[in-house]
């Protein structure tokens, strides 16, 4: 593989909530997205999932409480917790989850896998 | 868990080569290290390992060539490939491996897992 230059991966799409996947580790995928707005109340049973801002800012609802992120934070949602990501305006992140894992915890509703 | 934002934590550190657990996502390691100079050659049969810089330069040199990652630049090195990091100045990296894994890819010589 290349190295990725995060920047420039962003600099490629503007949709929203359509992760790309930009590398591969070991079954993992290392995903950038765009995202603005309210995404759907979801969960991974099988899987935490891993969430680092790059741009604009984040929250990651969920039933107990709400996490605040900004450029430079990150945040781990444990498995089997419900929450919704919202972002007021636009933000850019960075996601790692198996290869695999559905973006809204259903495959049925689930986007596509893209590579960039 | 609390959200981690990098630049705090790591400005709680200034040792290199000794990375900071952060973070866990299912059974992987999310940490922060600071770098100078050079490591040594080494390499992870069982699994590949995420680099991804947040200040500084970093080399990543490999037998068949050297991939240099500015901030926002991240590369996966593939499990069992040699390899042997290297910063002329300070760099902060972000590092993903399983729990568990010698950062020298020899238990004996790894630094002890530290959490941050």
């Amino acid at each position: 593989m290349e190295k990725i230059n995060l920047a420039s991966k962003l600099a490629q799409f503007q949709d929203h909530w359509r992760p790309r996947t930009v590398a591969r580790m070991n079954e993992y995928d290392v995903m950038l997205v765009k995202v603005r707005g309210e995404f759907v109340w979801h969960k991974h049973d099988e899987t935490d999932e891993f969430f680092l801002v790059i741009d604009g800012n984040l929250e990651i609802r969920m039933r107990e409480r709400t996490v605040r992120l900004g450029p430079g934070e990150l945040f781990v949602v444990p498995r089997g917790i419900e929450h919704q990501p919202f972002a007021e305006g636009e933000a850019s992140l960075l996601l790692i989850e198996p290869t695999g894992t559905p973006n809204t915890g259903d495959p049925r509703t689930a986007a596509p896998r893209q590579e960039l």
